[in-house]
Parts: C-alpha cells; structure tokens; sequence
C-alpha cells in the first residue's frame, strides 16, 4: 500500500489553487490517496504550521507523507526540502521555519534539498511559473516520493539537519511553588490558549481540583488575575467559567466553557504574553 | 468492502484536531475510507447535529458508519454509544441529543454504551487526556468497527433505546384554512428558513402557484405579515422577493430569491419563533 | 480504474447539502472516488465557477469528471449537461455560463443535455424535490457515468456546442508601448487581483525587474495611479509593497505583499475596473 499524502496549507478553499495542486497529484499517479490535514493555516504563519503539524504528525501510519505549504519566501533562496523525522514520516515544505516542534519533540534524521530539475513539474508550453511551489513542487514532489517513481534518496542532496531553519522555542520555567510560560498557540474555533507547560511539570505542583492563582502579563503589564479551578475536562465547570485543563497535547491551557477565552478578554498567544499558575495561600 | 467513514464535528479546519482524529483512524486501518459531512456544525449545538445527520443519512449505503462529534459534555457521565439505525446505518457519538432526529424518523434498532476499557486509543506514554473523545473514543471506535476488528456487539453493552437523550421535536398544527409551525433550522448559507410542515400536510391546504398569508411570530408578537407565492423552485421568483417552497427534506421553507432571508428580517430559528400559513381571503 | 469525480459549488460546507449529495455518489458506485475542488465559489456566480474550473481542470488525468453547480436557475428551464472538452474531460453542470473559460481555451468537442427520465434520482417516496439537482441529477448522472453504468451517449441527446451558454469574454488591448485589460478575477483569499492580460502579451512590452506606470480606472475615474515592479516572485519585493507579477496560469496579476490589495486599496473585479500597463519614461 502506497503511503498516504497529507496536505496543510494557507491556501484556503475560496479559490482554485488547492484543486490545482491535487490535480497535478492525481496526474502523476490517480492511486494515491490525499487527505485534508487543513487549508486553514493563518497566512504566511509559518509558526502556526510548525505547531499543527506537530500537533497532529503522530496519530499517523509510519511512512506517511505530510506536505505543509506555508510559504511567504516563495521564489526566493528559501530551501525547498523533503525531512524525515526519526520517527518516519516524510514532510514536504519550504524550509522556513515550518520543522521547527518536529525538530524539537522527535527530531530529524535526515533532510534533503528538493532537486527542481527532475522534481518540479513542466509544462507543454515550456513557461515558468515562479509563484506556486505548491502545485508544481511540493505537490508534484510529494505525489512522485509516494508513487515509488523516486526513491527518498532521489529528492535530492541532503544538507545538514543543524542547518534546518527553526524558530525559537521558550521552555517554560519551574519554580518551587510557581510555574511560567507562555500562550504558544490558541484554538481559533472554540477560543481556548495552550501554553508550553506540560502536564508533567504541572503536575508536580497541581492536581485536578486545585484552586490556582493564574496572572496574565501582556507587554509586562498584569491583564489578568484570578484564582481558577483545574479541572479535567470542561463539563466539570459552570457555563461561562474560565478553567485550568490538560489539552489534547499533554500541554496546559485555559478555556471559558461553552464560551470564547481569547475574545471574552482579548486575550491572544506570542512571545508579548506570560502567564503564571501559582499555589493558592490560605489567606487568598 | 469495508463500510465508509463519514464525520460530523464543530471542530472547523482552524487547527489540527481533524487531521489527528483521522490519523487514528487511518493507524487502525490504513485502507479505510473518510469523507467530511461537515466540520462546521455551530458549537455545541447538539441540535443541530441531530438536524444536519438526518438530512444526509438516508442517501448513503446501508452499513455506512457516521461519526458525530458535538460535545458539550465531554469528560463528563453522558453516555459514549453506537447506535444501529432500523435501516441500518451505525451512528457513533456522544448520547447527548444527536440522536434525536433519526430516532424519530427511522427509529434506532439497537443502541451500545462504547467500552472504554477495549475501545479507547491507548498512549504510549500512559497519560490520560480527557478532553479529545473525537480522537481517542469516537473516531478510534469507529475505524475498528468499520475495519473489522471488532463486531458491532463488541462495541460494548447495549442499554434501552428509550434512555437515549433526546430534544422534544415540536409537530405541525394542521387546522381547516391554515398550518402552524416553527422555523426548525436555517440554512446558514444562502439564509433561507426551514419549517417543520411537511409537504403532505402542506399539501392538503396549498399547491404551486398559490398566494399564502404568512405570519411570523417572535415570542407571540407578529414581526413578519405577508402574501408570499407558494412556488416549485426558486428560478420562478422574482429575484429579492420573498417566497416560499418545498425543500430538499419534503419540507415547507421560506427563501429570499438570491438574497438571505435570515439577514434581511432579522429572523432566525427556534421556539422562539411560529409560523402559520392561512389561505387568503378573496378581499386580502 | 474508474474516472474521478471533482466537486465544485456554492453550498459550502455549513449545513449537511454537500453530505447529501456525496452519499447519493457513494450509493449509486461505492468504490467512486470523490474529491472536492471548492465548495465555497461565491453565491450564485457562475461568471467564478467559470474562472475556477479553467484555472484547475487541466492538471486532472484525462477522463477526470467535474461536476459544477452554481445554479441561481435551478427548476427553471436552463439546460442540464454533460460537455465533453477537446482535450477529454466531462463536466457536468447547469449550461448558465459554467462552461465559458473552458470552451474559450481548449474548447467544448459534444454537449449533451441530461435525460432526467433515466438519470435522476428517483425517491422511494416518488416526491418531487424541484430545488436540489446537484443532488438528485447532477451528482447522480456525474457518478452513473464515472461507474460506467451509462456510456457518455446514454447522458442524453447532443445539443449545438453554439448553443451553449457563455458569459463575454473582453481580450487584453495590446498597444505599442501599453497594454490595457480587466481585472478578471481576485484571489479572495490572499486578495490579489488578476488581470486578462496574457504573459505572452505583458513579455512584448515588459520584463522582469522593469518598473512599469499602472493606472487603474474604476467606472472611467482614475483610482490608481503608481509606478510598480514587476518581479518574478513575492519573496523579492518589500513586505507591504505593491507589485506586479506572473500568477499561476500565466496571467499578469497584482499583489500586496504580505498583505491585501483588494482590502488596502479597496479594489474588486469585474467590467467596472481597467487597468493599464505603461513604460515608464526617462522623466517620470
């Protein structure tokens, strides 16, 4: 069985471009199956693609073959690469930053710089078209890896893995009876923030129940400043509440239950928020 | 051939939910197929959710597998269930309402509480997330079942089909010269409204070609009073104007020709709102 | 292998329409293959559908069959057909003007107008549903055919490919140091505007890296009125500038980059708009 390709992108559904991309797929082998991962990374985030992407790569059969298409450098020197993780999955991608949790949580083995003189797509008539990679590069590269008509050895040269463009990732910072971090994400649907704490570290201050003091700084400045319960999932809490919980990730975050965090308190994530849990004293 | 996947949620494509929902199930069995119903469900709508899985279910082949995922009481005791439908299909959701349409119209067969202890995703690392039932319960139950792994009867125990959760579902009032319901949902897109009249009941009173009084209640006071056409299809009307038709579930609705009756009256669906239609008199 | 059926419509995906009409394919052929191209072509804009279609159904294998419905006319008398393209695709679709860009390229070899006797979907209950074709014929006869229980003759009978409804195409105006067209369509999503105006035709006049004098007239009144590069990739030009470039399908094109010039400058498509390219002269 042929691996699977899975796409996400910043193209969104409003126009043709995801349609011509899947064409060019099913062209170079009708057999190969394509799945949305999404269309609906933020545009030109290269940071929000690295995180989806992480968010999600595991839950998938070894071998599959992830295209992520976040590319505001398009056209330019940006390396065009296809990386192998060390748990064996392929991502097709600009190298701009989009390997950057994969690279951090399971790590790259191997990664190799897409060569454009048998891998990129030509046409009939000979033009080039400089702007869409996805289409005629990742896409065409991708369908081609998953076929077997080339071998990984065969997408090109490899470079060094330390070479792989990242952006920086803060860890968050343990205290004897305070934990800070940062909002590294939000869910755009239901409103919620996910920070970079994870529930181990949490846990050796916290347990389910616990009443927690739980301060937001934007720019330096308090913006938030309340005591909330954690709980471990969000029927556990009263309508319109704000919660403590472990997300999907293993990672601490807050919600509003049956409500929207971020536009409730215009909150969002980035490196201008810190956020602090600490244990509650008897007087509080 | 092994039974299709189709998906509802209130997920949206904005993040990666999906994408590892469908990586579970494609790890417990590569070869399965999932299409989308819909990622758009309004959140938390269980209403909704029922309403939409009615509207589509009878149109696919018997045996297809239905995952509903809207689930405002997640983490919490609602039930986890399968349920095969009297013209069997198998519905794989939280027992939180979801279930209320088809039940009413087909009737359930059979319904099964999902055995946790058997068929939820364990995690390599032994952690519990609470709050990821689509990935972890729901859509890793369904692959195994539709893969074969598991047999229906392997889902878990079956409980009483009368102790399913259900919403009250309010009938149509069909008097001499005039038929009362009520708006049960819209179509968000082209904004048109949907009543609970059936076209036989409809039928009875009116034909094509009529001129209807329409009245519009919003919590008993009248905000809408008119003579609308009753017509075949929406190309008969004039465009902008008001009309009403039969829709694609043999139910009566209203719809503004190529504009968005919702938007336009400020209207919407619910208890809060009745709708009668009365023959019109000779001196209206 | 069986022929691929793409899916284009305005019914995007936020209540259960599109689920409906899946199902209605998987039922008639369960082994049929369905992917979406967009359901989200602006309302009832079969001028968009026409666009879309063109911009993508040339990288599909040939045979692929596209199903388009963008149908302000259903219930109506306009046609429902099937085309057969010149360089061997079916597109299935209300003849509204869906078939323009196609036909104007590569162009239209047989058309045949659907025998709903034979290729509707027909209800157990035997009631009309007049208002959801994409459904009931469209998708239907699309996966007849796919699934080979009808040959292309069995659609129905042929009709004169004059006969078949187009929207005005205008042609770029090719002058000896200028070259004035429309803006044909946007990008929605990154909102770039895309002109008439060929490659072939821009490449007489202009070359990468010129500086080019670009007025826009909307409704005959200067709105636009800059000297801009023309470069062959976003990733060369200033975060924020304006510039011109070579879109996908070898059509001069507008773009903000990193930002929206549709939104920043508050421009749309359509007839209302020129816009003229000019060499610069030494004194400007």
């Amino acid at each position: 069985m042929k691996p699977i390709l899975v796409f996400q992108t910043d193209f969104t559904y409003m126009e043709g471009a995801v349609a011509a991309m899947y064409g060019v797929v099913k062209s170079v082998d009708p057999s190969l199956e394509i799945i949305d991962a999404t269309h609906e990374i933020p545009q030109y985030d290269t940071w929000s693609a690295s995180f989806r992407l992480n968010q999600y790569i595991r839950f998938w059969p070894k071998g599959t073959i992830f295209v992520s298409v976040v590319d505001p450098g398009v056209g330019t020197s940006r390396r065009a690469c296809v990386a192998l993780t060390n748990d064996g999955y392929y991502i097709v991608t600009p190298d701009n930053g989009t390997l950057t949790h994969v690279k951090n949580s399971v790590g790259i083995k191997e990664v190799r710089m897409i060569d454009e003189t048998i891998n990129r797509l030509k046409r009939d008539d000979n033009k080039a078209v400089a702007i869409f990679h996805g289409r005629d590069l990742f896409g065409y590269c991708a369908a081609r890896l998953a076929s077997g008509i080339i071998s990984y050895e065969e997408v090109g040269s490899t470079y060094p893995v330390d070479e792989i463009v990242t952006h920086e990732i803060k860890e968050a910072e343990v205290l004897d009876d305070e934990i800070k971090g940062i909002f590294e994400i939000n869910d755009p649907n239901f409103g919620n923030l996910w920070t970079n704490i994870s529930l181990d570290d949490f846990s050796r201050l916290f347990k389910h129940g616990d009443k927690i003091k739980v301060v937001i700084k934007h720019k330096g400045q308090v913006i938030f400043n309340e005591i909330l319960p954690y709980f471990a999932s969000f029927g556990m809490a009263d309508q319109g509440s704000v919660m403590i919980y472990n997300n999907e990730l293993n990672n601490i975050a807050l919600a509003k239950v049956m409500g929207n965090l971020c536009k409730s308190y215009d909150l969002s994530y980035g490196e201008d928020y810190e956020v602090s849990f600490r244990k509650v004293e008897n007087n509080e």
